[in-house]
């Protein structure tokens, strides 16, 4: 990179990125050309306590939004020139024909009341993400973004994250999808009370996961490790990826080196679980949507770097001369 | 934008943007599938006053590279779908073939010993810009963004930007391609008798241009103002074309709205610059080459904000439901 026809250093993070992306893929240069958003759906059973500014079934909606093209995802998935692949891993009702069928279970336990996932449930819920990280990298796809949908998973994540750093529900709770303060408030409580009741219980990152849940959080801790296997980079996008991300990096250390993080969130929790993976993301533009809707607009710049590695000439290759005091 | 189906707000500067380019346009939605990248470039007597880290002939090297696609502007404009532009406002010597010829003259004067530009030779750059600017809206092109080359030209920018806001160059005059610490201290030296020396007749904007000169920050100035009457939104670059921003905006302060920032780079007088505008660049990348490379990269951002915008379906379209509390 040093050699290329600019000022060394003078591409900032994208020089970084570029290295990052040689150091993952173990070769130089890298390689950007296919690229899939592998995102994961499935409900929630905290939704009963009225912690979410949509009602449940706009999960499976939005599932169909997906597959015909109308939600943001599936634009910005087109702008990057990526695959969208949608998994139900959870939604309640079917959602035949517009996500690939890999139902856990309808939607987690409310985790005020009970543990939202068994032992069984969440390691299936992995076994889907890893299954799916190591088909995209049979598939050939050689960078991963991640996303999810869920209605009540900001809840979800809230949880695991308090669970996971032992922060209280003021630091992780936030307004989700759009909450007014007296529903905040009502959230924060809800979620203080469950962290109170499972701490006990989640001594390791994989018993948090249980109690808290999340199908689609647990298929994207597989998926992460899994594709950190594989020498797949993975575009972590917003809030609800970035505490998977943390989860799994405590499960499974290595992985974190295969993680790009794309951006940070509107959402309150995302700061703190950033700060614990010591991730700094690319973008800042006051985004708080998940479906990948970060990790999607990240792939340009992703794609970016590699390619200024690739195609850019060399002083020698381009007879520009270097500095008059190298 | 907020009948599409996501929480109001969640996009968070992508609908700004959005709206932003209907402004602009005068259109809903905003097209954005013509992208043209206009890279002016030019040479700078202050040159010999060892200001810069790379010799003079790199300018007109580096034209040749834009050509031959090797450059990192060339890259990025591939990457991001626009088309390149390059054109030769006073690059000393021939670049027969490799940029449009509309040489003003070969090179400022060096502004240490007298004004760099005469008022016509300034106006005669001026209309360049103006006239491009105009072909790419005649062309059909719906976007566009600006970028400089020129060996010499932060020292040219970081002199203007004291002459516009009153600020000294210990506060406008950066390490540009690459200076050292005792470099840097020669440089600002240079500037700050430059600035005291044409301070009294720097009156006006157009007077303080002709000063301290760059035919491309002219020619910049004139595509500014040219792509604002035009109803074409322009992408800023880094420090030299905000620099060039600011003094367009001070001559026809109209051609602000029509103005997007794309990045942050990490020249010292950019902050200053962004100030003066009370601008807020999307990205912050931490890059200082120039050429429009971080124009090129907020382009797809842009383009997203747009696409969203013009392809997202609605919450009725799509049969999602709504909020429970709107």
């Amino acid at each position: 990179m040093d050699g290329k026809t600019k000022p060394p250093g003078s591409l900032g993070r994208l020089e970084e990125l570029a290295a990052q992306l040689c150091a993952i893929q173990r070769r130089v240069p890298p390689q950007t050309d296919r690229k899939r958003i592998l995102l994961f759906a499935a409900d929630h059973g905290i939704v009963e306590e009225g912690t979410s500014a949509y009602p449940q079934e706009v999960t499976g909606q939005m599932v169909a939004n997906f597959a015909n093209g109308g939600a943001a995802i599936s634009v910005l998935a087109r702008q990057a020139g990526a695959e969208l692949e949608v998994v139900d891993v959870g939604v309640i009702g079917a959602v035949d024909g517009r996500a690939l069928n890999r139902k856990v279970r309808a939607g987690t336990r409310n985790f005020a009341r009970e543990p939202a996932l068994t032992v069984a449930e969440a390691e299936r819920a992995i076994a889907v993400g890893l299954e799916r990280a190591q088909h995209a990298a049979d598939s050939g796809v050689n960078v991963l973004a991640l996303g999810e949908m869920g209605i009540g998973n900001t809840a979800s994540a809230s949880a695991l994250l308090a669970l996971l750093t032992g922060a209280d529900a003021g630091a992780t709770v936030g307004r989700g999808t759009g909450l007014d303060d007296a529903q905040l408030a009502r959230k924060q409580a809800v979620i203080a009370r469950a962290i109170a009741r499972h701490r006990p219980q989640a001594q390791t990152p994989f018993d948090a996961l249980c109690a808290v849940g999340g199908l689609e959080i647990a298929a994207l801790v597989g998926a992460m490790i899994g594709a950190a296997a594989d020498l797949l980079p993975v575009v972590i996008d917003g809030f609800i990826c970035t505490v998977a991300a943390l989860a799994a990096t405590r499960i499974a250390p290595p992985a974190r080196d295969a993680l790009l993080f794309a951006h940070r969130s509107a959402e309150t929790g995302h700061r703190l679980a950033l700060e614990a993976l010591d991730a700094a993301p690319l973008l800042d533009l006051n985004m708080r949507l998940g479906e990948g809707s970060g990790a999607a607009l990240a792939l340009p710049l992703i794609e970016a770097s590699a390619r200024l590695l690739r195609e850019m000439a060399s002083f020698e290759q381009a007879g520009v001369s270097t500095k008059r005091n190298p």
